[in-house]
């Protein structure tokens, strides 16, 4: 019988400054359709092929003139102007104005060579056929944007590291850019161990579980724009842990272990991983409930982190690491998860020097803060997880919350 | 040359309200793989087919015993039980226990017929070959987890709506749930019109500019988990673009029209859409800036929006409408946006009687509430919304913001 383990318990917080340490990520690049890049992270800055506007338009509905053709005309004096006609929207101009002239141009449409300004069509009026007269000056350049006014040919459209959202997409496109090269998603590979364990698509003989990690946490690497890659179920047996979690490891750029809840899997665990590259185990035991047990590991520049096999505590823990993980492969900032202020409908006891998450459902008190109901009772369901609107953290130096306390709900 | 238009102008609010009133959604549903469903909403109820855990399972490692059988025990005066063995995970037990027997169990074994309880092994200690002296009684059903326990076989799992979590997805496959009826996503039509677009991988001649509002709003139709539905570019012409809209509409579950900048499609868009099905138009003209030009429809019980040509017009107009109608589609509440207060790093004026939505960077202040610049300028260049952190708005009966003055901005 294998003696108890003892683990020297981590804050998340300090397990994560260790992998930010420990791992320099090195995402490979593709190219893709700027038109499905939509959350894609930029792998390198874009200029701008073109300038755009790509010629003087017209910001609004009116007619292109000589701006000195119309200085001081008013209602009482307006400049009478002669119309040679309309400007077809998608043609460059097939006329153009001498002095005293006008042409009937669209919003967006393209200013012939001698006009400088649009005067609005509703600063005009119609009078005789071929005639307008025109009831205010406008200035050169008026309604007018110049090629290049929105970008510069050669500017930069948009800097490495950009996530791309719709409005970028359509900028990149509008200046031509139809493919572009992205971060690649980073692969999250999730390997489970037990003999107990089956496919969830299985009939169950009595003993035997589905093995759903590799669906929640994939879901969750989904959900958070990675890529899930299932390794499958490896018997409760160090060699084939090893192999399959080497071969998982060289397929993937973040691997996770949901060990069996085998007493010998857990012990040899930590062996694994340490066999599958340098620097190995950065520490084995946060201080945190649930996810004691986990182990925090880099190797060959990858992070690994063995999971408890309860699927609760796996879930949880992954949790407290998945969006740092993701967000740092791509170089981007952590975002803050979406949370509510609610007020505990129970007090909540825990102990202090590990932080405590605990499943809550929320039930709204019509104006003021929701009441959160902590889901007490045995933390291995997945039902308490799916039943909950969002977790309470007790953090690691409270020793609790009294009923009716504020507290803070991630939704997840 | 067409009169100028006018609009009897209506806040965004009131909009959605029509909406609501004139648009019952009926989603098409369809059956998934549950491993596959993250994000999808249930369609309808679903009743665990098996109750979990399936069988009487040990909720930590230790001894399988009978709970009489420690009645008393403590460090002093430890209970002393014989081992017969190790119950094998995934295995129904091939051994039971009698009186003052014990059986080794793992986290997630199974537990023999007749034990009741089990002793943690932590509480334990090994003597003899083959037995242990137990330091701590333990209770009945102690360290147990019933069959059942977590769900009943024929429970309510989730219900119908639900919009599924990873931990949901765990939960369903734990219970043998390998597929489920969804609800299908909403198919997000948009149709552009005008003579002067081209497709956005098009090289462009004078007069001509690329049509992205197929894909700034397909992008956005995609961020909010819509399906879009890219209906190309329709000639300037009542007829085609009638024809393009109602084969659209006909394959599409909302459908977004962007007319050209030209007048003349501006004018029968209006016609188009009331043709397309009833009630049809709805309202023609909203109380916002940019967007007031906005028509908004239901058709033959899809909702159909007229949106400015204008590239940022179309986004922020867009912005406003699609996640109402994305959540309606789908019976779910309409989520908040994301936002942040900032601080107005200058005065910003704005007619009352319209909503102003203005895009703004953020800059961050130390410890403070970032600073919000607005991007001012001329509100057609797409430049100004790839280069802002988000939105500000300043609401109806706002005269304008003074700089200093604390406001929202929504990211986007």
């Amino acid at each position: 019988m294998p003696s108890p383990e003892f683990f020297q318990v981590i804050p998340v917080a300090d397990a994560l400054r260790l992998l930010e340490a420990q791992w320099q990520p090195q995402p490979a690049r593709e190219t893709i359709a700027t038109a499905e890049a939509l959350e894609r992270i930029l792998a390198s800055d874009i200029h701008s092929p073109e300038q755009i506007p790509a010629f003087r338009k017209s910001a609004v509905d009116g007619y292109a003139v000589r701006a000195r053709d119309t200085f001081g005309a008013s209602d009482a004096l307006p400049a009478f102007l002669s119309v040679r006609g309309e400007l077809q929207m998608g043609l460059a101009p097939q006329a153009d104005i001498g002095g005293g002239e006008a042409l009937l141009i669209h919003t967006g449409g393209m200013l012939p060579e001698s006009a400088d300004a649009v005067v609005m069509v509703e600063r005009t009026q119609a009078t005789a056929e071929g005639e307008i007269e025109v009831l205010r000056a406008v200035a050169p350049d008026e309604n007018v944007i110049q090629a290049g006014e929105d970008v510069e040919g050669g500017a930069l459209l948009l800097a490495r590291g950009q996530r791309l959202r719709p409005q970028d997409i359509g900028g990149l496109l509008a200046a031509g850019c139809a493919a572009i090269d992205a971060l690649c998603h980073p692969r999250v590979g999730v390997l489970s161990c037990g003999d107990e364990l089956l496919p969830p698509e299985s009939a169950l003989r009595p003993g035997q579980v589905r093995d759903i990690n590799a669906y929640t946490l994939g879901a969750l690497a989904q959900k958070l724009g990675a890529h899930p890659v299932h390794l499958g179920i490896a018997a409760d047996n160090p060699e084939e842990y090893f192999r399959r979690a080497a071969a998982g490891l060289a397929d993937c750029d973040i691997l996770l272990l949901s060990a069996g809840s085998s007493v010998s899997a857990r012990d040899y665990t930590r062996d694994v991983i340490n066999r599958l590259g340098r620097p190995g185990v950065l520490l084995h035991g946060l201080a945190i409930k649930p996810g004691k047990p986990t182990i925090i590991a880099v190797c060959d520049n990858k992070p690994v982190i063995g999971l408890p096999g309860n699927p609760v505590s796996a879930l949880l823990v992954a949790l407290q690491f998945m969006p740092f993980l993701v967000a740092r492969f791509a170089g981007q900032p952590l975002e803050p998860p979406r949370s509510v202020r609610a007020r505990l409908a129970q007090r909540v006891a825990s102990a202090t020097g590990r932080e405590d998450w605990l499943p809550a459902r929320l039930r709204e008190q019509g104006d003021g803060a929701p009441l959160a109901e902590p889901i007490l009772g045995k933390s291995n369901l997945i039902f308490t997880l799916a039943s909950a609107d969002g977790l309470l953290s007790v953090p690691l130096n409270t020793g609790g919350y009294d009923a009716g306390a504020e507290v803070e709900v991630i939704l997840f």
